[in-house]
């Protein structure tokens, strides 16, 4: 075994995605890898968000970026939740400033049966940026992810980003076999790309389910969680399964696979962890917004988070969404610095 | 007494409202004026928005006509949140497809101390326009309304509609005394907006504080409770206090002064009684995209909200949030006819 595979065992991040106790607490941030920083706007000046997503030196490089500038404890893969789409063959892109944009919205049973589900070729090159990422981090343990089977159904049925997800709601009532064979669909193609990122060599995987919290508890139990299932079961890596204002989903969510729970801002981690009831690892939870607050507010949020965590039991420490445009990355490098200076 | 205000008196609406036992389980939509009817916007055919609220005739129109088609057990008034801004000379507009955009973004102490606050004299048509709708509503009682502090102010410093409410949650946790001031001069506007309408006949209001489930209880409780109760403390109608995921922050907003609790889709009403502990009365929750689904299946989701809110004590069937303009108003009709069928 080699040093740095030796030291990645041990690192903070996976040690207390394991349930273990870390030297310090691990501290990443979702979206790290882009937007905030002015080396990643310089590096994707005119390659388009796909495009890049696809370039294997490119995506080592914008991974890297943020574990250089602020030392955070985990890399995560520079991709997105529709890559695996695209490389299936399915007729989307993403435009900036709107975000993933479908051709055609799928909403019948033969539209869902058309739909091509084999992208591991085309992904050859995201599984060759994994390798050369593994050469690069040395200790530090790279996460993969891949969006969920509820979230990709949103953007393929919509045909973009939807505030209300009513057309998803609409056939997810209306026609349970065409949504069932939907989820089913996406839940493979989610499945064999985090498959396809575990064999390149990532340590850890999330699955994000961005829109779950639109869901009543009892719709995702019935109509999401079967799927969200049948992308975790089993795979041999820690999952980290996470949402936005999924308060009342916490324990469905755990129930699906989950190794490490993701908690938004709107819920304290001491309180996500009685309704969790057990020891779960939780990861969050800082309000991204709050970043864009004076620095004496940045801290006492990140002490107080930092504390509900450790009454939560297992603790990475995380923002409660993805790191906002506007951040300044200093602030981040500063989070980081506190995070690793308090007792774990 | 007329015999209309006898009918009014114990209409099942302000029955329900007052916590006794109404012949008929009451229901009206949020956006019932509005938006989904062809007759609605016909009339709003060349007429920007802001001039209709203004409009006494227009007002009264609008307001009535869900009520003829529907058979709603109230009307609410036509308006919108920053018609009392505009009142006051607060420079927004409200622009089709974006919502209320403001000229200048409130960001600063010099910007919240200049903003005028005085809004009553410019307002003179909504009262008009709810003396003519007296006359018109007979038996149906009329409920105003008012947008609450927070949501307002996220109007303000954001400069429009936004995602992530950043600048606002920058402001209020960076500048407190800034973030005060402006929401007490915010909670005044409203407060002087309801107490116009009530004087003008409205027999019950409703504060919507959209975006209130942005926050986590801990940040509403310091940052938000004092200025909503300012807006709702000891006005003399039944007061309903609405945001949209506010699952963690329904006791705090009842605290605020709420006679009736509306609570969205994504918690059951036995489950928000059992938070709310007592005998609140509960307002909802119908997820507005299931009005797009088949009618079967928006009338086993009807049956199940009405025995929940039967199980929960005093219900006001309404939706989790306001009606989608691409819902059919024939389902609504049918909704109404629905809920007023089943035993209260």
């Amino acid at each position: 075994m080699s040093p740095d595979i030796a030291a990645v065992r041990t690192a903070p991040f996976l040690a207390a995605a394991a349930g273990e106790k870390p030297s310090h607490t691990p501290v990443w941030f979702m979206r790290q890898a882009g937007r905030s920083l002015p080396e990643y706007r310089k590096l994707r000046e005119g390659v388009p968000m796909l495009d890049a997503c696809f370039d294997a030196e490119l995506v080592c490089e914008i991974t890297l970026q943020p574990v250089r500038r602020h030392g955070v404890d985990a890399a995560i893969l520079f991709s997105d939740i529709v890559v695996p789409l695209v490389a299936a063959g399915i007729g989307v892109d993403i435009v900036p400033g709107t975000g993933p944009v479908v051709a055609e919205p799928v909403r019948t049973a033969a539209q869902v049966a058309a739909l091509p589900s084999d992208a591991v070729e085309r992904l050859r090159p995201v599984a060759r940026a994994i390798g050369l990422l593994r050469a690069e981090l040395g200790a530090t343990p790279l996460i993969g992810f891949a969006g969920a089977p509820f979230t990709l159904a949103s953007y393929l049925i919509e045909g973009g980003p939807s505030r209300n997800h009513e057309h998803t709601k609409a056939l997810m009532h209306s026609d349970k076999q065409t949504w069932h064979a939907l989820l089913a669909k996406l839940a493979g193609i989610a499945r064999a790309f985090l498959r396809l990122q575990i064999e390149a060599g990532v340590q850890a995987v999330q699955l994000f389910d961005s829109w779950a919290g639109a869901l009543s508890e009892r719709d995702y139990r019935e109509l999401v969680l079967p799927h969200s299932t049948t992308v975790l079961d089993g795979l041999d890596v820690p999952r980290i399964h996470f949402g936005v204002g999924t308060s009342e989903l916490l324990p469905a969510m755990r129930e699906a696979g989950a190794d490490v729970v993701g908690v938004d801002w709107r819920l304290p981690l001491d309180e996500a962890a009685r309704r969790l009831s057990g020891a779960p690892v939780l990861q969050g939870n800082l309000d991204p917004a709050v970043l864009l607050a004076d620095w004496a507010v940045v801290e006492a949020e990140v002490r107080r988070i930092h504390a509900e965590g450790r009454a939560a039991g297992g603790h990475i420490f995380n923002l409660g969404h993805g790191v906002l445009p506007d951040t300044d990355p200093a602030v981040l490098s500063r989070v980081v610095e506190l995070v690793h200076s308090l007792e774990p």
